[in-house]
């Protein structure tokens, strides 16, 4: 048995924010587990089923929703996301933190899950752009969204962005070094937390 | 205004814990206000007023406590120790973290204070020797101190070890960089606190 059980790490944040690299680095560095998440959304190009997302049918995610397999679900900009129990419990459970990058619905269903082993492990993160600036030249550089595509992203960013409130910690994005640093610092100081220590 | 109020970051831990030195670095790469304790207690070989301790008469000690200006005090081994208010709120309220080197009562009196300052600022730290055997070579190896006396801090410190649990974070000791490392990495984390961040 492992002397404490796993984080449950929540991180939330705008397209362009830059939670997805910091996610994926934590996970690369053998850091943690990187759930990965159900989509009904089309892979873009590059993305791997089974790497980026579980790339299901509408048919197929609401079947599992049905069955109460999903941890969070939610819908954004018109598909369906959704955690699995599957992706989450049984490494919490022997002590392997588990980071997972969702939206502020899925945050939000999380932070309401009273199941104890969900309760004792979540921590949740929003991951702000620096400024509006910033956000809206790093959400243009990607080469791959059209203009609309990228004035509707920009639109949701600032959406999304008021929620920042509603978690335990807030990270001001500067540089990619220095960002990493401190959400690395974060998992670094929440596995010396009592509450997550067998024995205590 | 600071964007942010303080950290109030209190450690305790048993003599040979380490968490002196840890406080001490902290201080000294500028990260924190050392809070320096009011003590009874003569001072040690090379110990300086106003910088390790304000050593105080019991007759002045007594006159603070009576007009109420301690934050948190305490009695150990027939002395008494205590934190001044000044020495903590105002750096709080600048948004200067401040580290609090102190004992179990003292940190069970900071938990209780219901000063919304100290409520939103406070963070403890129990900082834990490796084994009780490298616990008594570590005191056994302060040149100062004869085999009684170490035979009294080894008791005292395997006594004040069950008090663990009672505090939010717990660091186990290993080597001295791998312990500062985490030690700071609390520190990066709490500043990311959205409770303590102005406009949350």
């Amino acid at each position: 048995m492992s002397d404490r059980t796993g984080i449950l790490l929540v991180v939330s944040g705008p397209s362009g924010s830059g939670k997805t690299t910091l996610c994926h680095r934590l996970s690369d560095e053998r850091e943690a587990h990187y759930s990965i998440s159900c989509t009904t959304r089309a892979p873009r190009p590059g993305e791997k089923n089974g790497e980026d997302y579980h790339f299901l049918t509408i048919e197929a995610f609401e079947a599992k929703l049905a069955a109460g397999e999903f941890l969070e679900h939610a819908q954004v900009h018109g598909n369906f996301y959704g955690t699995l129990r599957t992706e989450v419990l049984g490494y919490l459970a022997a002590g392997t933190d588990v980071v997972m990058d969702i939206d502020v619905q899925g945050a939000a269903q999380v932070r309401a899950c009273a199941d104890p082993a969900i309760v004792r492990s979540r921590v949740d993160l929003f991951v702000m752009p620096p400024s509006e600036h910033e956000l809206h030249a790093r959400l243009a550089g990607r080469a791959t969204d059209s203009d609309e595509v990228i004035a509707l992203r920009m639109k949701n960013a600032l959406e999304e962005m008021h929620h920042w409130p509603e978690y335990t910690y807030r990270l001001l994005s500067s540089t990619r070094e220095e960002d990493y640093m401190r959400f690395k610092a974060l998992v670094v100081a929440e596995r010396l937390r009592v509450s997550r220590l067998n024995g205590a």
